[in-house]
């Protein structure tokens, strides 16, 4: 910072500097006390950053050629692959051991197998790859199915907020399905800040799922979503609120919160679905703006009265 | 990864290194058989990358010493605007030579004149700069003219995500336009995750438009917005749902599927505009939550009779 | 860019090349007429790049460990804390110099002291810390307490874009409530865009909030919100339509735009709060899709007497 004549005044910042260690002595005893939150003296913990590399490696092994640098022909494609596989290995079962040793240690349990485990669950994440694939290519078709702006597969790759979402949904859900702790919630919410679609891990969909513009979309954990289902944005497939265990203090019924929608529903803007035991029969339609927190069998259409209208002259 | 003590049962990680080659053949498999989506094989493709560094060197020249690093006089000035159209023209021609390329590729014709083509435009939409420029500040100009918030134009242009959303969308548009694939949806899906505002580059919009907060408007490829439109967030102006043709599986009726809106027009939170017949006339205002399918005359204000409120007390 | 045998007919580039310096001239020009928005031949403003490293820089200090890429530990915290301190020290005092002196030129004012304020006020902030860490601590707290789906603090801390607004909003209103320009927009806005959640710098929000999912969420620049406040996606606590006085142009009534939300009130999905005489009363829950333009005595629950469905059997 250059001192400029217009501060003439301003002769020495000697006086704020020295006002600076009793502010880092104040910060650090905060940490001594543990009224805050941080991790000092604690185990590795699982990294965000990392956990985004993971998720760009990703996005170019599922989708090969789309995204990365480098141009693939059959000559380069095994060893981009190759290459992708091993960092992809290391990366995933580090963030794994990382993240079951901060679990333990939460718990404080001794950690008898975190590398083990990371390396186990890291090949296992891995083999299910060319399953993903496939179920991404579904969706990919199930966009250009439906929507008509779509005006091809590579447009619906490159730019669709919907795919991204569901890429990542898709990835975080392996993760939480083996009861690894922190890495599918930090992948889901990343997808959440990038396209404003916020997809829980344990959700379970089926395949040719599609997403059209999408923000504002909240899908619960314990929702169950059928194959061939679109949704549009602002729809909530959400919980209705639950009771404390007043002697407890925690939750109950916790099992299923979330709606059921069975195969080949479509569900349009801003629609609000709720509760656990409510369920959408397939092929039904819920339209835009509908609140539902009862169970739709299937074939049907439901839609909002819609509210009356008042139009009057301005002026 | 260091091995520590609380794993004394890991020996070696060469079980799981050992099974990675059978991964990386599955992967690669699965780019011969075509079922999943790859680009591999293929021409070049555009760069999802080189499009938002595209578009950051653009926010730049479109609002000269705002976002850059240097500081701007009449001493820099050309030099700094002219290395950063030279710039832009080379990145510009290169990304749509790729995507006409990529089109010309995917319908199986020989490319006679990619490269030119991509100079041409390039060129041309450089010339488009200072016409986008006015229209921005007209924009800017709505924004401080509308928002009570609002403390000054600098202001606007730092922070608002409506103003980011209409300069891309503002950008996108001009390729759009000329027929070029790929990069309007490429460019108009970054804006989309940047600030939760959704404008397909083939809208048409007039002057001086302004967004409030934004977060989770749609604007449709087809819809036509005139001067002086104020919109909130939430806002959809979308299309009906589209009928199939029984005999080709595709969309019919496809010229007009989104709204007009005429000059003046004020729409608030969450109202909900559908169809390519539906007009709102000029100087009409409508209200937050409304679901409209029909035009409104010119100078009126539609509300929505407000849903009966049930209060009961607590407890 | 390869000549290709695909483009045979293309010579040279250099009749594109000349057409620059034409267009470079335009633009330059545009920057005299003053008809567009620059920054060219004034102070130095401040930089939103900056800005974003600040916050990046605050988030390590208020969750010490989380974050950074270092592990900490009693023998490095006062290190780590120290460094980051007088990092964050010049930094900041660097950018509220900047954007006092932006707002004296813009009033064509001498500025006599932007220097020395800048340093007062950069310390001023960061002996604020450890209240902010409390705050924040508490914040976290509430998210555990209201949400069934959060498996722990960390999960929170790691994952939830509910806490990074909040996080930011909390540091944006402490450069609000001193009158320093830009900086705590910036701010915002930049959480908005990671997050879809808008809060103003300039509302005030007590302890223990929390915001469940949040895209879509406007928290206006004069709302009061208590303590224990929990609010979900889709909320609007936003002005009615203001008018502007004929003489001036200017808006009047500017005082207090937005609702106020007392102690221990639930706001569902998509409610919208009107109106700086709106009071929602303590201990009550708004209900979700409820549009509320009038006060609430404390106690209550309001609901919307669900709209009417229209259920019909398909095909």
């Amino acid at each position: 910072m250059k001192k400029e004549n217009c501060d003439i005044l301003f002769r020495s910042e000697e006086k704020y500097y020295e006002q600076l260690p009793e502010i880092v002595k104040k910060v650090s005893r905060q940490c001594d006390e543990k009224a805050c939150f941080d991790h000092v003296n604690t185990s590795i913990i699982p990294s965000r950053d990392s956990i985004i590399e993971i998720l760009d490696l990703l996005k170019d092994l599922l989708f090969p050629g789309y995204f990365g640098n480098q141009e693939l022909s059959e000559h380069n494609l095994d060893f981009h692959i190759g290459e992708e596989i091993n960092n992809l290995y290391r990366k995933i079962s580090n963030q794994i051991t990382r993240s079951i040793r901060h679990e333990c240690s939460r718990h404080e349990q001794t950690c008898k197998q975190c590398i083990e485990t990371g390396c186990v669950e890291a090949v296992e994440f891995l083999k299910k790859i060319p399953e993903i694939r496939k179920k991404l290519a579904l969706d990919v078709k199930a966009a250009l199915d439906g929507d008509p702006a779509a005006k091809d597969s590579d447009e619906v790759i490159f730019s669709y907020p919907g795919l991204i979402a569901i890429m990542i949904y898709r990835i975080a859900h392996e993760f939480y399905v083996k009861d690894i702790p922190l890495i599918p919630r930090i992948m889901s919410e990343y997808a959440h800040s990038m396209t404003g679609i916020d997809i829980h891990p344990g959700a379970r969909i089926g395949n040719s799922f599609f997403i059209d513009h999408g923000t504002g979309i909240v899908v619960g954990e314990t929702t169950d979503i059928g194959d061939n289902v679109r949704i549009y944005q602002g729809v909530t497939l959400g919980a209705l609120s639950l009771k404390k265990d007043p002697k407890t203090g925690k939750f109950k019924d916790f099992e299923k919160r979330h709606p059921t929608i069975e195969d080949n529903v479509i569900i349009y803007a801003n629609a609000i679905i709720l509760g656990g035991k409510t369920v959408i029969g397939k092929n039904s339609v819920v339209g835009g703006n509908v609140w539902l927190t009862e169970s739709i069998t299937p074939n049907n259409t439901v839609m909002v009265k819609s509210p009356e209208l008042i139009v009057k002259k301005r002026g």
